[in-house]
C-alpha cells in the first residue's frame, strides 16, 4: 500500500520541515503512502488552488498542511476541496504560535479544519492514520498497536521509576 | 443508511446541548445516522470509560465531543478509543471559550483531537462527513453539494447587495 | 471623480456589513468611488481568485477588506494582487476579534496587509483615502480638512466641558 | 510515618520528573511517607481509572498530580475519588504552562482541583503537607518551623542587605 | 457537628457574595460548620492579620477566601496561617477573571493557595469538604454520596436525552 | 485651596467622561482644586503639545489622564512634561481594556507612567492626593481619613453580615 | 529616483535598527528613494512633532514607524500629517510585542496606522512600495516581479524537496 | 540631602535585585536619599505590616516597591500607609510579568498602585523624583535635565546615523 499516496503533507515554507517531518516519520511507521511537498499560500496562491483542485483526484484522502504566523494555508486549501484537511498551526518566534492556533483553529461554519496542538505534526500523522483505518483494518490495527506501545512504554518507566527512586532515575 | 449510527456525538453536559445540536442537525442534512447523548468526564468517569470502549465495537466511526472550561472529554475519549475524536471547545462565560480550546487542542504525541473552532458543532458535523465521505462517494457528493450551496449563496446575496447597494441591503 | 471606482470594498460575509459600511460612508464624504461587495475567502475560493486577479485592470487602486475569526480574505487577496490591501478585523463573539487580528496582521515576509484596528472600517477608509491622496491633491486636501473637523470638534467640545462642568455637560 | 506512604504524587511523563521532585523533596522534608510515579491520562487511561479506584484504599490521603499541555490528569483523577487532589501545572515549550493552567484550574462545579502556580510543585507538596497537618499537629507544627524558617531566611537576607548595601551584595 | 465552625469563609468585598455564598451553600448541604464575613486586604488590612492569626485557634481548620481583580486576600491569609487555604478568583468586569486567577494562583515557592476555577466557590466549598473529610468518615461518605448523586444525574439526563430525542429535550 | 487648580484632569474624548469623572468626584471630596478637559493625543496634537508645555506653569502639580485602545495621551504628556503624570487605561468594546492598559504602562526607561487599574479613574484621584499630600497634612490626612472610612465601611458590612446571616443579607 | 527621499523611516530608538533596516533593505532592492533616522515621542516629542509637520513638504510620501513596548511613535504621526503611516511593531523583551502590536494597531476613529507584523519592517518596506506603485508603473512592476521571485524560489525549492525527500533535504 | 532618606526601596526577593538596582541607581544620580531592603509579603508579612506603619514616620515620602508572579507587595504595603507606592512588576519565566502586572495595577477603589512598566525598575525612580520635585525645585530641576539629557542622546545618535547610513552605524 505504500506506494499509494493517500495522504498530502504540504507546509507554507521549507523553514517548517523540521516540525513537519514528524507527520511523514509517523506515517513512514505506520506503512501509510503519502507525498510532501511545499505550497504557500501567500507566495504561491496559484499552487495553492490547484494542488487543492487536484487532490482528490489524485487518490489523496486527507490532507495535513502546516503554517505559522497568519496561517491560511490549511483554511484555504479547506476552503476549496472535499476531503478533510488537518492543520498544524507552527510555533512563531514572536507569539509563540498563538496567531497560527487562531489562524486555523477558528475557521467560519461551513470549511471545518480538523486543528491540532501547536507543532503537533506527529499527532496530525497519528489522526490521518485514524481516518484512514476507518476503511483499513490493518491500519486501524497498526494504529491500535502504537497506542498499546505508548502504554506499554509508560508502564516501563513507571516502574522502573517506582522501583529505583526518582533519584536515580533522575541521575540516569 | 440513516439507521446505522455511524457519530457518536457526545457532550459534557446537557447545557452544551444548543451548541452541540448543530453537529446533529448537519448530519441529518446529509442523513448521516448518529448518537446523541450526555457523557460526562469528570461526572459519570465510568461511562466516559465504557463509552469509549464500545463505541467502535458498536459501529460508530467518528466521535463528535463537546466540553468547556477544563474541557477534558475529547482527549480521555481519544485515549481510549482508536477512532478518529472531533472536539468542540464550548464557549465559557469567563474565559470566553479560550480555556476549552486550549485544553482540548493542546494534546501529547500520540493522541490527537481534531479540534474545530470554539462553539463549533456544526463544522465537527461537516469534519464527520467529510471523514466518513472517503469511502462513501455518495456522503461525499453531498459534502461537495453542500459547499457548492454555500458558494451559491454567497454569490446571491453578493450579486443582490452590488445591485442594490449597501443602505437598502441593510434595510431589508 | 466619483465615476471611477479606486476603491474595492468586500467583506467575509454579509454579516460584516454593518461594520464594512463604515468604510463606504467615509469614502462617500471624501467623494471617493469605491464598489462594495462580499467575497468569502472560504465559501468561494474561486471568486476569491478572480477579484485579486482582476481588481487592477478594473481600476481599483486600493482594496479594503473586512473579515473575521480566522481572517483569511486580506491576506489571501494580497497574496494574488500587486495592490495595497487594507485588513479590517471584525469582532467576533467569542475570542474579541484578537482571532481576526492576528489571523490578518501577522502575515510573512513578502505579503503585507495593512491592517487597522478590530471594527476599525471607517479608518481603513480614510487610509485608502490618504493612499489614493498622495497623487490626487483634492483627496489629500479634503482628508486635511476631515483632520482639521476632528481637531475642531474636540475644540469645541473641550471648551463647552471647561465651560459648563463635567456635571452639566453629562446631563445634556 | 515515614513508611505509611500518604500522598500519591503522580504526573502525566517522566519528563515531568525534574519539576515533580520538588513535592517529594519537601515532603522528605517534612518527614511524610508518599509514592511517585508516572500515571498518563491519555497514555494509560486504564491505570489512571485503577490508580484513582485504589489510591484511598492504600492509605493515600491527598494526591498530588502534575502535568502539562491539555493537562488532564489532575482533574480524570479528581473525577473518580474523594480524596483531595492537588494540580500542578507544569510549563510547555509552546504556551509556557498557560494551558496546563487552564486545563487544570477551570474544572466544573462538582469536582475541584486543588491548583498551584505553574511548575509549583514545591507548594504542592506544601499544601499536602498543611491539609495532613490539620489533624496531625507534629506535621502542622513543621509546617509552621518551615514558615518561620522562611521568615528568618529573607530577615538575614535582608539585614545583610541593608548592612552591605546593593552593590557589594550583588558583587558577591 | 454543625456547630463548630471547621471552614471560615472570607471575601474582599460582599459584592462578592452573591458568587461565594455557593461555598456556603454546599457546605450546608454537607453539615459543615462555617463561620462567613467579608476580610477585605486593602481596605481592611489589620483585620486580615487578626483574621489570619487567629483562625486556628478559634478551631477553623480550613480557610476558603474569595477576591476580585488584584486579588491578594488568599494569599495574604495563607502567609499567615499554616492552616490550608483555598482562593476563589471572582470574575471581574475588565478582565472577566484572569487577573484575579493570575493573582491568586501564581504564588511565590513557601506559600501554596489551592486554587480553584474563576468563580468555582462552589467547588471550594467541596475541596474543603474532601480535605475535612480526610478524617472524618461521614464528611468523606457525604462527599462519596454527593458524586454519586452527580453522576446519577447525568445518567438521568443522558437517558432521557438519548429516549426523547435532542429536538423534544431542548423543547421541554 | 479649592480655587488652585493643582490637578489637570484630561482625557481623549469626551466619551471617557462617566469615567473620569470619578477622578473628579474623589478630588472633589478631598477639597483638591482640578481643572477637567478633553485633550486628544490624536485628533488634537498640537492642543496635547501646548497642555503639557505649559501645565507646570499654571500650577498643575499632578496630570491625570485617560485614554482607551491605543492609548497614547498620558505617555506623550509624561513625554513633554517633568511633573507626574497618571494614567487611566479605558475599558475598551473589542478588548476590554486590555489594549489601553499596555499602551500606556509599557512606558520605555525615562519617562514613566504612573499606571493605575482599567477604569480605575478614583483610584486616580486618590493617587494625586497622596502626592500632593506628602507636602500638604490637610490632604494627607483626608487621605488618612478617607481610608478609615473605607475601612469603617468594610467592617460595618462585616458585622452586619455574621449578624443576619448571608441569606437575609443578600435579600435586603 | 533614487535620489528623490519618497519614503521616510523612523524608528524610537537605535536599538531598533537592526528590524528597521530590513525596510530599508526592500527598498533599496526597489530603487526607492528614502530617509532613515530616529525619532523618539517619548524622548523627543518636539523633533516628533517637526519631523510630522515637515515631512510632506520634503516630499516624504509614506511614512514607515518602528517601535516597541508602549509604541506611540506611529500613531502620533499619524495624527499629524495627511500622508500614510506604516507601523511596524518591534517584538519586546517581556510582552513579545503583543503590547508594541496593540499599541499601534488599535488608534481610534480618524487617524489610521497602517500596521505590519510584528518585526515586520520588510513588509512596510514593500507595503510603501505598493503604494508608491500605484501612480509609478516601474515600482509597481517590481513589486509584481518581487512577488513572481517569490513564487519561484517556493517553485525551486518545493521541486527539489520533492525530488530528494525530506530527509536529504534536511541533510543539507 | 542624601542623608535624608526620602524613598524607601522594596522588593519581595533578592532575586529582584538586578532588577530593582536601577531605581536605586537612577536615584542615586538625582541625588535622592532611598533606603534599600528586601520585605517578602508572604514570607514577612509582619515585617510587611510594620514596614508600611512606620516608613511615612521615619521620613519615606514614597515607598517603590517591586515584585513578581502573585505580586502582593505593592498593593498591601499601599493598604496600610498614605503615602504614594509605586508598584514594579518584575518579569516571571512563565507568564513573563503579565501575572505580576495584573497583580500589582488591577487594585479595587480605594487603594491605587502607581505602576510602570514590566522590569521598570528605573521609571520608578524617576517617577519618585517627579513627585519628590513638585516641592523640590532642585530634584525638579534634576529630573528636567535628565529629560533634556535623553533627548540629546537621541538627537546625537539621529546626526549620526542620518550622517554615516544605518550600514556603517551596525557595523560599528
Amino acid at each position: 500500500m505504500k506506494n499509494e499516496k493517500k495522504i498530502g503533507i504540504i507546509m507554507g515554507s521549507d523553514s517548517d520541515l523540521p516540525v513537519m517531518k514528524k507527520a511523514a516519520e509517523i506515517l513512514d511507521d505506520f506503512g501509510i503512502g503519502y507525498e510532501l511537498t511545499v505550497v504557500s499560500a501567500h507566495r504561491t496562491p496559484k499552487r495553492l488552488y490547484e494542488y487543492a483542485m487536484n487532490a482528490k483526484s489524485k487518490g489523496i484522502e486527507v490532507i495535513i498542511a502546516g503554517a505559522g504566523g497568519a496561517a491560511h494555508l490549511p483554511g484555504m486549501v479547506a476552503s476549496i476541496t472535499e476531503i478533510p484537511v488537518i492543520g498544524v498551526p507552527v510555533k512563531t518566534s514572536s507569539l509563540n504560535g498563538l496567531d497560527s492556533l487562531l489562524s486555523i483553529v477558528q475557521m467560519p461554519g461551513g470549511v471545518p479544519v480538523a486543528t491540532v496542538a501547536i507543532n503537533g505534526a506527529k499527532n496530525a500523522g497519528i489522526l490521518a492514520a485514524q481516518i484512514i483505518g476507518i476503511n483499513n483494518k490493518e491500519i486501524q490495527n497498526k494504529v491500535k498497536e502504537y497506542k498499546k506501545e505508548l502504554e506499554k512504554n509508560v508502564l516501563t518507566k513507571a516502574e522502573k521509576l517506582e522501583k529505583i527512586g526518582y533519584k536515580d532515575y533522575l541521575n540516569e
